[in-house]
């Protein structure tokens, strides 16, 4: 079977199926980010790698800052989803030879920049020859206070489904230029306890399914409530992908609460877009979002 | 300025000379490993990331469960230079679609066998299409002691100069089926105090010539003492690269001592080639080894 017909989903889910597990694991392959136990007991250590490739997920025409500054705010994208603390980035450049040093060098340039945005360290580096597309690929290390950590796997039935600012048309220019949500996701955490949360990469419409099935629930949307940018189409919203906002599931008894003490603190909007549910399925026709290798 | 003619080294040195430092950061970019300090106070955390591009480091036609070994093994072979203890793998796996499951499952499974033997577990996966060559990156996280941590710095004048194994003709098979020399490592900075040590990765000829510098020393070598393997010139010994032996730097004090033991405890060959000096200058007509994007 080619790649092509597998899916991504598919592929990782047999070449993970049999992996050697090892109780310093809390949690691998699936969600956001690797979790294990750290040195120390009060903290949970994560670990992400991501990577960009030209062709798919950027162009020969790109500007090369965009690049490095997407390269490098996905995964921390990953580290927002869980709540997490990132601290140290490896990073891998595979660029052609005939590529310049000149566009290299502003590659560099914007990841250092969405490095320093948030505190992070580039501490190691290493760069490849390719008779092809470029490929960045950032590796993460940092930690996460055990009681401060979210997965996607928390969710309960009748916990309200919040979403951070607004959703769809990232491919007009905002998939290069969004920020991570951690500092938001590091004050819900602070102040609330979050059932379950995750950063919107593939676009609601898949990402959603994934954290109800995580959490062993269902879920009900209002289709109209979920907040679209300008020229945007409900189905825009949830099927294009690359938004990188925060979804999350809290208790109805602490959601309006947390939705005032929001407002006053972040200018970012936040919007109630619906609910999980006893049912285990989702919404018929609930619409998929983007899925590698198709 | 394209890359062809920037070299890996100078690129890298261009791309990092501006890269913020941190306190927690003990050694960053331009040795095997990133050390950094763990939240645990007798502990260094080691972190580092290596990729493998077809058509660079391997072809469409070598044994999918060998490209996965070299894969874990490269990273695997430097924390063994810093005598660390890896613990968790993420893996990246950039595949063109047209490429079959199977082939892939392989190369996981070369990656999951290389991992095990070294009680690696892999906590994080990701794929992603290409439209082009494939590439497997692998980035590790782990520890090391920090009274047992050898970096490329500790060289001193007049230590001897040891290496095991032996060295050449890696291109015929051997540098998809290595040893990353961890146990060896392990062992060395637990019986001995080790000055300096890296992984011979570029070839003695390339990787030498960093110790003494990152040491701040010179070396003399015994050409016709460098171990070889079987119908290999010294040429080949010092030029071919991709050994993946261990070079290490330890006081005349207890050199002999160390051989007496090591002879004792393992099979492997260990040979003194030469030793450091107190002249800082390489000996003239020093052949370098293989040096990325020429």
């Amino acid at each position: 079977m080619k790649l092509r017909e597998a899916g991504e989903n598919r592929l990782l889910a047999q070449l993970l199926s049999t992996l050697s597990r090892h109780s310093s694991v809390v949690l691998g392959v699936g969600d956001d980010c690797a979790v294990v136990r750290g040195p120390q007991r009060d903290d949970l250590q994560l670990l992400k790698t991501d990577c960009i490739v030209e062709g798919i997920h950027f162009t020969a025409t790109s500007p090369p800052a965009l690049i490095g500054w997407k390269a490098m705010a996905r995964p921390l994208s990953d580290f927002a989803a869980m709540s997490g603390v990132p601290q140290f980035a490896l990073v891998t450049l595979i660029v052609p030879a005939e590529r310049t040093l000149d566009w290299t060098k502003k590659i560099y340039r914007g990841l250092e920049k969405a490095a320093r945005a948030f505190r992070v360290v580039i501490v190691g580096g290493e760069t490849s020859n390719i008779k092809g597309p470029a490929v960045i690929s950032v590796s993460l290390a940092g930690f996460v206070e055990k009681r401060r950590w979210v997965s996607r796997a928390g969710g309960k039935a009748k916990d309200e489904l919040l979403v951070t600012g607004r959703l769809g048309g990232s491919l007009r220019g905002r998939h290069f230029k969004f920020t991570p949500r951690i500092e938001e996701a590091r004050w819900l955490t602070k102040h609330f306890p979050i059932h379950a949360m995750m950063d919107l990469s593939d676009g609601l419409g898949a990402d959603l399914p994934r954290l109800s099935r995580a959490s062993g629930v269902g879920f009900e949307v209002d289709e109209h409530a979920v907040p679209r940018h300008r020229g945007c189409s409900v189905c825009h919203a949830i099927g294009d992908g690359e938004d990188y906002e925060l979804l999350f599931a809290v208790s109805p008894k602490v959601s309006a609460e947390l939705q005032r003490r929001w407002r006053k603190r972040w200018r970012l909007e936040l919007t109630r877009i619906g609910r999980l549910t006893k049912a285990k399925s989702s919404p018929e026709n609930w619409p998929a979002g983007y899925v590698h290798f198709k």
